[in-house]
């Protein structure tokens, strides 16, 4: 089978490819070739057992979007996004990619003649603002309070549209916040959720900007792979006409995110963590999703981890070789 | 002031008209102009107290939406669609239509420097899709099961985002099924539940092609034009961020509709209803909200009727000089 990947050069699409360069298959379909679509260079998985390519392109521009379904993936797997910071920024950056690039890709896949494949078309819990219920169920309404929460929730209409009129087969899934992020601290306001675990286990001090008390949906970067190679084999069959699936997540306060840590990791490195609170972090983050009960997605077999410590053991064995700094 | 109404040729837009030339003002401020954008001329209303200008274009065409807020209309209603069946037969006409051309309007207000004008958007309760709990609240999400559903809703999305940005002062008004609607019978799925008290109100058989306990949502055409007076002069400074409001309406059965019309009008008027089961439209009704929990609306100012009575009431005084065929 052909894999086209938009957005292929992000963190999640790397792990996705990674994870597809290890199984050779997809639903017992051996992968033959993958198109890594991004706005920089994908590269290449190591060891890797089918065709590889990596296109520089940008699907908001006429004609790209046709170009990239020329030769009918039989999957597509939507995660290219201009993100939340960046699309508040820059109000047409983030129409225009968000919006236009997704509708570009749906059309282009429409006015293909006979073709209908299987679209993953990744949203965000963005797609909802505060006030919330504690725990936000499968039925509550998206209000949207960034322009990239929008674009997300635009999205979602459209791939539920598109789907209900047969022009291909979609299914959308809403992440989590990922935790724990590899790689180095960002500015990202929820960059802290990662920082505080992974850095303490590399030896490196890290800052919590907010209260204890702050509580938030996680799941790990394993488990954004699961979703997305389940969203992509999974039977559509039964999932009727309301395509957009909150995935389920863990939900905790950053007192259990430390406490998990301590168990697993030991009173050293939960010393590496340095409270500096930030007014401004603790703002955005008030706004932010608490807690969710994602019944839908649990229903048809989307899987998370079940605790925190499972989410940190994963980022033990997955990042660090099952070692860190004590 | 100056008034701008896209759709301005349509039944609810020409009803909007003729009362504010009953008026001449509109929230305390006389009206200089009003300028009735539509595919086809509107006309001006008798004794119109204000300039009038009937402006035929295509707003999802480039420069349009530009042209119509050259002169800075303080209001605009956007009352202009493609409505269900046709956005369901044409997906190309309705997407253009329903989401260009709302999204032009909306750019060309953005890129006039120093505009910030209400506008008042029309949306449906056909952003909502079946299955529903038996009232549906302010907080159900949009499962739209049309196209034009899903432009509405999109529409919503925009028309929050955009006034959240600041480059407008929106307001989204979801219409209940406007009944008793003026005019001759039509092909609309809806349209019996106008039909059966209408057509025997002008001493003319109809025909009733659902079951007596069918429930559906009504408000008058006398309380659309409310909502959108309401909608177009109300102090937005608490709405919030959540600007897509469905609008109060009356909840009851075909059964309840004829009891009301039989006390009204009596059992010779009622006897003019001729029962045609038809399953098609049946099918099409069952997908269709029965009834609300319009709490927000209530709360912000918008009115409707309390009952169905009332409903013929209103058609009876507003359309029928008072009078009806006994």
């Amino acid at each position: 089978m052909h894999i086209l990947i938009l957005g292929g050069a992000g963190m999640v699409g790397r792990k996705f490819i990674e994870r597809l360069a290890h199984t050779g298959e997809l639903g017992g379909k051996t992968i033959d070739k993958i198109t890594a679509q991004d706005v920089v260079a994908a590269t290449a998985p190591a060891a890797c057992p089918f065709a590889f390519d990596a296109v520089v392109s940008d699907v908001s521009l006429p004609g790209q979007a046709e170009a990239l379904i020329a030769s009918r993936p039989e999957l597509i797997i939507h995660l290219a996004a201009v993100v939340s910071g960046e699309a508040e920024a820059d109000f047409d950056k983030g129409y225009r990619i968000n919006l236009d690039g997704t509708r570009h890709l749906f059309e282009a896949i429409r006015h293909a003649e006979g073709y209908k494949p299987r679209v993953v078309f990744t949203s965000s819990v963005a797609v909802f603002g505060a006030p919330f219920h504690d725990k936000i169920d499968d039925e509550f309404f998206t209000t949207p309070l960034t322009s990239y929460g929008t674009q997300k929730a635009i999205g979602e209409l459209l791939l539920c549209d598109y789907s209900r009129r047969g022009f291909f087969d979609g299914v959308g899934i809403r992440l989590p916040t990922i935790c724990v992020r590899p790689g180095t601290p960002n500015k990202a306001a929820s960059g802290f959720f990662s920082n505080i675990i992974r850095e303490p286990l590399n030896g490196i001090d890290a800052v919590l900007p907010v209260s204890d008390q702050v509580r938030h949906w996680h799941a790990s970067p394993r488990s954004a792979v699961g979703f997305l190679i389940h969203a992509a084999t999974m039977d559509t069959s039964t999932i009727g006409p309301r395509r957009a699936l909150t995935m389920p997540g863990y939900s905790c306060t950053v007192a259990e995110q430390i406490e998990s840590l301590r168990k697993i990791a030991g009173e050293g490195v939960v010393a590496r963590i340095k409270r500096v609170p930030d007014p401004v972090i603790d703002g955005i983050v008030a706004g932010w999703p608490r807690n969710f009960e994602a019944k839908r997605a649990a229903a048809l077999g989307f899987k998370s981890e079940a605790n925190f410590e499972e989410i940190i053991r994963v980022h033990i064995d997955d990042e660090l070789g099952g070692n860190f700094v004590k």
